[in-house]
């Protein structure tokens, strides 16, 4: 079966197809970016995006949206993760955890499908703790400051993805899928 | 002449009826929350809230939405003072800020009307500086480490109304009505 991903980002497209052809799924490629909804939470803001976007195109289609969640921060910087790390960084989140003692933080990834009727979203989490430093140098955005076990994402390169919050909601997608395709 | 304000916010409304009483301007209230678009910037962020708006909303109508800019963390909160404040709130600000020389701020407010057929935004900006410390009681939000002068906002009560950033905004937008109605 086919589904079409719609991203305007290369790295994301190439893990989820490689994902999706271990299921047997073509993963087909709509490349444009598309308005993201502000919102409470991810779920609500993916959920938006595909229901304003489902009105622009035809047929079924997916996309994806993640964000860093930190407990002690109230679940900063939650959804506008990337907003914040464009614009305070890493050193930002580390300063504000200084002397915090619970660094209790995840990565949340929810996927929204539009089936061709109605929207369903998917999730996948990472759950880890916030260094007391930048650690490695692979991966991007906040890995050098997310401990997973004894190791930064960015201290793990190939591994993360095996165990990361993306591939774990692009695998609960997918199975969804397989599992009701016809 | 009347003009419609699409806010939840009451408070809102009402500076905003008053100041347009002023000019001879009835303001009529939609009281209901919109969509607001992620966005780089506020103004991106106005525009296309009125742009989907207009979809569902009959004849004229204008919104406005507001935020703090910190000139050393990038503009951050900027676009997302609203949920930057519920998380980490004004002691994160402060924390971030420790030790950094360069405090220069300011709020802007911008204001997006469609006038039945196309989109124009307006804005008003207070100039300042990021406190040390939190002082006053009065206002809301960032107020209390919002220096302007020698008060913070929050220390100021009404005479902070005359001199902000969503002041500004609703003068300039009320004289460009008046001067082009009919």
């Amino acid at each position: 079966m086919e589904l079409t991903f719609v991203t305007s980002n290369e790295g994301k497209f190439r893990e989820a197809a490689e994902i999706a052809a271990g299921y047997g799924i073509k993963l087909n490629w709509k490349k444009m970016k598309y308005l993201e909804p502000q919102g409470s939470n991810l779920e609500e803001i993916a959920r938006l995006s595909a229901e304003v976007l489902s009105r622009e195109l035809d047929g079924r289609f997916f996309l994806e949206d993640s964000g860093l969640f930190v407990e002690a921060l109230k679940g900063f910087p939650g959804p506008y993760s990337s907003y914040v790390f464009k614009t305070i960084g890493n050193e930002g989140i580390l300063r504000l955890m200084e002397g915090v003692e619970n660094r209790r933080a995840y990565f949340l990834a929810v996927i929204a499908y539009f089936d061709g009727k109605n929207v369903r979203t998917f999730s996948g989490k990472a759950e880890g703790e916030i260094s007391t430093e930048m650690r490695g140098s692979k991966g991007f955005g906040y890995d050098p400051v997310f401990l997973y076990g004894s190791k930064t994402f960015a201290e793990m390169g190939g591994e993360k993805n095996k165990i990361s919050h993306r591939r774990k909601a692009l695998e609960t997608f997918f199975s969804y899928v397989m599992r009701n395709q016809g």
